[in-house]
């Protein structure tokens, strides 16, 4: 896995964009090569069903709530669409930032029609609104989803966001998904494992999976045919949707050390709980991804140690 | 809720046009963070059905009959589309204008097809039309249809405009309408804030929804989570269609108050009276929308106090 | 209705064209506001189904036909596809022209599949020709079929076409048909006012219609209601395609003595013709169209008088 | 039909353009004002089929095998791809050249789907091609599938290569086929006529159609609706697929003298014989359509005369 | 077949880019004429099928596998995606790159719908990531299925990725596959002589088929026809995929001296195997494929004489 003091450029960025480049992906892994990705694209992917409901809470129902958690936690970088970011973005000036390029609702399902998710910005305006507004914006993201019979765009679009992104210094993540109705089973390592190998065929930075599963088992080890796959694209995952905090914690530490991940993208498991919680979760979450703290130590800090 | 002595800009205003977009915020709201919007779109969106028939007064057959209201009228923005803005607003040069880019007919069903509607024109037009004419157009509005196998144009055309309008200083508003063979209950409370927040995710300055209902009945309340998913988006919604003044004014009354809402979209409910009355019942609507006016206050307006 | 004497120029038509726009306007209506419009764009909708078969002259097998007519008639302008106007323009440089910008075969039935037809220039292309041929190119036209699923790219097209032409000057005319599976009744007063109000909403000058019916009967009054629902946007249409001269000319007078319509659109009824025949029959309905004249003058006219 | 003397320049050919298209127009017909187009585009078009099997010379299974010919064949223009003609122009550098700019492959079948065809290249592309190779490139072609529900695109396509092949002074040739499930006559008559005149109104300087029949029985004064239509714009077709040469030469002469066409487009039935027997036919086939030759002379000439 | 000594330059390359043209043919065929690509595309093609399972080394389980190989044995040129490419090629900068322009992934069957594979990157980006690293990139590639509902789209860009390619100096290979359901035999040798055909149509300097078969049977004769269609556009294919190295190696070279290949194009055959072996494996090829080696001479390399 790479280091800050060995940080390999892909060639795409162009001689006058190196040095930004390498500040970004310093900046974005805490000079760890590691990434703690906190996502907050949500509210079109899922409309509101990850910010008002029960078990949600009342803290998550207003947006600026994800801009609160960014400031205060300790992440990474703070995932979101281009318009969320330039109506809170200045008064949270010092959160890195990474524009999620393309979204979609989640009202229609595979059995309707197969997915379809198109750019929403240009990476282009995305180095005008960072080079305009001097937010720190090192990063855009776009997501695939594989077998779709939309396939064909959204891997144009991905290749090309990777391509632009890097003409301009930015750090790329992928989200991919096989998904569509030629998809039989979504969380088959090895077919997990060909998604990750794509983000690496169009030359990303990272790439977000979902953890594998064997017959709806999870097991970190799944997960390293496709780090194996992913060669120089650093795989990041996240642990399970609904288990207590210990359990994801665990999940985690396992996907970077038995699995290989160099990290973790989590979102709904940080932003629906009450401000303070959702920071001791990131902290907790970012001890072990860019510390490489033990599970106890992190849950020490989860409970405000 | 935003107030005209602290208006925030976002951060895709660049610096030469936050003075602009500034001064028009002021101006679409009267300086009260409140909207006013009339809406005049119908002549595509409803072909000839909301201009001519029973309980239509004759003054609304004629296209005219909506700049007159609007320049008699007190109104914070009357939507239009750009042609017949060209047409008339040489002759209402003090009518404050907002061109809503895409329109769609209401021939083809949902039952047929899922709802499409394309831009019509691109802001870049919009811009040119201003800076020559000279028209006080403020603004620019787009309605998307979440959830119909057409979103992704139409996510990607509004997010699209929204950026550029900013870009030259105007405001938007986005119709933000759950639609589609997938959606089984347009106004369910829960997806109407889905919508508005989508709205706020590509960063739009209002957004326009239909007002959510349970089981058939509308209530201000269930407005609630939608202004809280809008964040600093702000909200607005129309009466019903179908009720008298003072229903239609107190549910203004209440969208505001109870529902949190920050003014209204209204259309057929002014422009289908004669021209008169319809400029009584703008000025009452725009006493509770921009004076925090009571609905008697207002009533005594609409009856020509 | 229009006059001469205060042409009203749309804002879209930038200062710089406004005189052109004005002198288009008086030529392309012989100084009344009217407009008798000569359509020959029928060799690509209707194939070769308008100029040869029983009951059509053998003069009207020749291309050449329809401009020997827009030659020696007195028209306002006559419509075609810009490829036949670039052959045959050359030889008749003093007839006044509208470039049709789209067309499309009759092959495919609203059974099979509803109607789509795209632009074959762009108005920049005409602009050109124009400015090097020297030709009197006054306009251009664009056909939309409303309720089609096509729809959305037609309005695009449209409301295109109209800001473009009239940013060089141009006179334009939409034709405004209601078609597709949608669409139960086309000739229904209401939905052809509804098509009419499109027209003004996106700008057009002049809009083309089908003579409204009711159970299949045509009444000139039907056509007020489109009329006023195209506002400033002048309304032609034409007469029936298979009565006799007398009773064509009688329907064009009561379509603007009574109907409210500023002229006609004739293909057909003139070019199945003899060129002597069809020329004294473009004549009879200018009198009528531009004149004002009586339809026994009119028919004076007809018979050579 | 034009004569060299009196060459029609269409007026989208700009003044700079007008000598060259003149002196284009003069080598493609051999200062005659018919046409021997000399077809190659089938290696895509029908793939092997007409290159290799029973009956074919195996002269032709060589692509060269076409340069061949054009170059020792008396002809007009030879069309083909600009990828073959790229690769083997630069060694016939004294061949008329037209560039087929659209093909597909026969897969598809009608029953399957409607027929599409995309351009491969633009007219632009060919010019450059043209400008820096010093080949004689005299024209560009298109085939149309009209009643395909893919219609709009190529008519679209097909309209703009006139324009733009007019711009640079090359002359066009539409190859117009009317197919698709819409067509249930490709042959009939009336529709040839009307598929010839599309390409009138498109502007084409010559048209392509297939012989027309009645019943399945062609007869050459078939043609003369078609080339009624066409006016101006000149109409070649080929005899029969399966016939004897003298039958072919009989057919061409009638399609000349009685139907009314300016000269021939033929592939298959030259290149499917020996270099030596391909040329000797080309010449017969020339001194039909461009000397006047009678069919007994073309016969001497095909014999080695 | 072209040798060295006198490359055939085609046309559309400019006179300023005829050296580089010249320069990337010998360098890629090792002065030979001969192509020995060694194919890198799978990684999205194929998922990770390729490089994870039973019989597959688990050195191929790390994309840089591919390099290392390319790196030490001897090749032609290493074809793979753009981001990979940008990723590792400035560890490896003597291998001779080729970008391949297009891919998609394995998942949807063509019983569900006919392939579709969209370029991913622009033949532009290709030349600027060429200038500015320094890399030896010298051609690019692209898939067509021919016969597939979306061929139109494909053919396009296939035609446009050689002229650009062309225009830059670049040499280009067009993988041309028949697919799709209006395709019965895929393998059937006339169909693969016309898909070859294709390829120089388009003007490709090399096309890869399949291997022909009768019945299921191969037989290096059965290439002639593709080979003799293809004209100056080089043929290349591979063994089967499953068999000996013995008879891997027979069958190449009998592609060549029978069937008249001028190289072949192996991924899995190389890749799928130890560094080590895979290195001599790759030897051997180009032992058969440059220097005419014989059978017996290439089981000596591969065994490590």
């Amino acid at each position: 896995m790479p280091q800050a003091s060995d940080i390999r450029i892909p060639l795409d960025v162009p001689p006058g964009e190196r040095e930004r480049y390498r500040e970004n992906y310093r900046r974005i892994t805490h000079n760890t090569g590691k990434l703690m990705l906190f996502a907050g694209d949500q509210k079109i992917e899922h409309l509101n069903d990850d910010f008002a409901g029960e078990g949600i809470h009342p803290d998550d129902a207003d947006p600026e709530h994800l801009f609160r958690i960014a400031n205060k936690g300790r992440i990474g970088v703070f995932a979101t669409q281009l318009g969320l970011l330039a109506r809170y973005g200045g008064d949270y000036p010092d959160v890195p930032y990474l524009v999620k390029l393309n979204s979609k609702t989640n009202l229609i399902k595979t059995a309707q029609s197969d997915p379809a998710s198109s750019e929403l910005y240009h990476v282009r305006q995305v180095v005008d609104l960072r080079d305009e507004s001097g937010l720190s914006i090192l990063g855009v993201g776009y997501t695939v989803y594989l077998g779709s019979e939309y396939e064909p765009l959204m891997l144009y679009q991905a290749a090309q966001a990777v391509y632009q992104a890097h003409r301009h210094g930015l750090i790329t993540v992928l989200w991919m998904y096989p998904r569509g109705s030629a998809v039989k089973d979504e969380r088959d390592p090895h077919l997990v494992a060909g998604a990750a190998g794509v983000a690496a065929a169009i030359g990303s930075d990272f790439v977000k999976v979902n953890p594998p599963k064997i017959e709806g088992v999870a097991d970190a080890a799944l997960l390293q045919e496709a780090v194996a796959a992913a060669g120089r694209t650093g795989v990041v995952c996240s642990g399970g949707s609904q288990v207590s905090v210990p359990e994801f914690l665990q999940q985690l530490h396992d996907q970077i050390h038995i699995g290989g991940a160099v990290g973790n993208a989590t979102g709904r498991n940080i932003h629906q709980r009450s401000l303070d919680e959702a920071v001791r979760f990131c902290n907790a979450i970012s001890a072990i991804t860019l510390d490489g703290a033990s599970v106890g130590d992190a849950m020490s800090i989860y409970g405000g140690g």
